[in-house]
C-alpha cells in the first residue's frame, strides 16, 4: 500500500533481443513492464515455453497461446527458422516477487518469443498491449488511460493498441497523448512495427 | 454486471481453417464464441490435445472426448491422413480471462479439429452446439432460445443443434428463428455441413 | 430437482463395439447409462486407460481395476490379440456434465474394452452392474429395485447381476421383474453373455 506495484519502469535503456515493453493495468494505476524471452534449450522435440514471474492462471495460458502463434507464424513466414521448433524458451516477467495475471500480455509474449527466434531487437521506445488468439487476432483489452499515462511517464513514443479499443483512446485528452502515436496491433507485423496509423477502439474487457 | 459476458462476436470476419464458431449460454443470455484449433508440433507419437480458455473440468474433458472422436474418425474415413495421429493440436477459446465450462462445445470442437486436420475451412456464418459421446452421438444442450437469439444477433445463417433439441427449437416465435436454418447435427458430417432440414428436439439438460 | 439425472436413455439404438449399457442408482432412482470404450492410440508401450465423465475416485479406480482386469484376461485367454497390451483406451461415460461415482460399473468397463478389444458388439438389449475386484470376482451392489425397475422402462431385456445380490432380485414382485431375465455375472463370459439362468443374491453395498 502506498508503494508502486511495477517499479522497474527504467530496467532497459534499450530493449535488447528478445525484450519487449508491455503495458499493465493494475488498481493503482498503469505500468510499464517488461516480457523477457530468452533461449533455455535447443534440440529435436524440445520446443516448448516456461513461464515465471508470479504469473497468474489467465496469464499463463496467454503465454501457450503466445507461443502456439508464434511457432506457426514462423513456421510459414520463416521455414527456414527452426529455433521455435526445436527451441525451450523460457519467458519472465519482472519483478520476480509481483502477482501479475490477466491475458493483455499476448501481443508482447508473441513480439518477444519472434525476436528472440529471428535475433533482431524490437524498435526502442515501443510498448504494445492486446490479447491474442490462438490464430493471432487481437482482442481489446482493459485500461486503456492507466496504460497511455503509463506510457507517457515511461518514455515510450509509439504505443500499440488492439484496433477494438479505438473509441477508449480517443476519448483521452490532447495532454494524455501528447508525444505518443497509437498503432493498431497486428501480431504478424509484431518484430517489425513501423506503422503508425493512431487507431485504437472500445473495450469492454474487465482486466488486464 | 451490465457487461456482456463474451464480447469477441465481431473478432472473425470469416472463420479460417481450424476455427469453428460455437454457442454458449449464460446466466445473461446466450453468445457465440470460437473453437480455435492449431497445430503445434508434428512427430511420431506427438498426437495430444491441450486446451486454453479458462476452461472448467466439463469442458476440458468435452475437448479430450472430440479429440478422440475426431482421431477415430480420421483414421476412418481418411486413413492417409496422420495430423491428428502425429499433431499435437492446441485448442483455444477466446476470451482468455472468460471463464467457460460445460460440454456442449463437444460438436464445435471435432468440427475444429476436423477442419485443422483437413485443412479445410468451415462454410462461414454456420454456428453450432451440441455435446458429442465418445462415439460421436449428439446429446441435448440447454439454452436454445438463447443459443438461438444470439446466433441471429451475430448473423449466423445456418444453426447446427442436436436432433434431440428439435422441441426446443420448434417451440421458438416465428421472430427468433427468422433467417435461420437449423439442422440436426451428425459430427461425421462436420467438416462439410450442406444439409439444412429444419429439425431440432427437446433437452432436459441443465448446463450450458 | 425433478430433473431425469441422466437423459440419456435413447442415446443407442443399438450398442456398437465398445459401448456396454450399465446401470446407476441415484437418491432420485434408477437409471441406465452407457460406457463408451474407444481406442485412442497403438503402439509399444502405449498400454492406458483414461477416463472422462466427471467421474469421482472411487469409479475412476474402478475403471483402473476393470483395465488390469480386462488385460490380464486377454492376455491368458487370447494371447494372439495385443490390442489392450498396445493401445491407450479412452472410456467415457455420457453425459458429460453429470458427475458420477461408485465402483458398481466394473463389469460394465470390463465388458465395454473387451468388446473395444475382441472388436465384437455386445448383445443388445443387455444391461449390467456390479463391483469387479482385480481378479474378475464380482462383488454385490446396491439398488437392485431401482436399477431393474430403470431397465426395465429402457428396453432391457437381459439383466446382469452380481450373483451376491440373488436375493434382492427374488424379493421384487413379478410386475417388476416382467419381460426381465436375470443372469449371474462372471466378467469372463463379458462379451458373450449367452447365458440367461435367474439368480441374483443379496448385497450390503451403499452406494451407486
Amino acid at each position: 500500500v502506498g508503494q508502486p506495484v511495477f517499479s522497474n519502469d527504467q530496467l532497459y535503456a534499450t530493449t535488447p533481443i528478445g525484450v519487449v515493453t508491455g503495458l499493465a493495468w493494475t488498481s493503482m494505476g498503469g505500468s510499464t513492464l517488461y516480457v523477457e524471452a530468452s533461449l533455455a534449450e535447443e534440440g529435436e522435440g524440445k520446443a516448448a515455453v516456461k513461464a515465471t514471474g508470479q504469473l497468474g492462471d489467465v496469464m499463463r495460458e496467454s503465454f501457450s497461446i503466445a507461443h502456439t502463434y508464434a511457432r506457426g507464424f514462423v513456421r510459414r513466414r520463416f521455414p527456414d527458422n527452426h529455433l521455435l521448433e526445436r527451441g525451450s524458451f523460457h519467458v519472465h516477467v519482472p519483478a520476480g516477487s509481483t502477482p501479475k495475471d490477466g491475458p493483455s500480455a499476448g501481443c508482447t509474449v508473441v513480439t518477444a518469443l519472434l525476436s528472440a527466434a529471428m535475433e533482431q531487437p524490437v524498435k526502442p521506445s515501443l510498448a504494445m498491449t492486446g490479447e491474442v488468439s490462438l490464430t493471432g487476432r487481437v482482442l481489446p483489452i482493459g485500461g486503456v488511460k492507466e496504460k497511455t499515462i503509463a506510457a507517457q511517464r515511461s518514455g515510450i513514443r509509439t504505443l500499440i493498441f488492439p484496433s477494438a479499443n479505438k473509441r477508449d483512446y480517443d476519448e483521452l485528452t490532447e495532454e494524455t497523448r501528447a508525444g505518443l502515436e497509437a498503432s493498431p496491433r497486428r501480431p504478424a507485423q509484431a518484430s517489425r512495427p513501423t506503422s503508425s496509423t493512431r487507431t485504437t477502439k472500445s473495450s469492454s474487457s474487465p482486466s488486464a
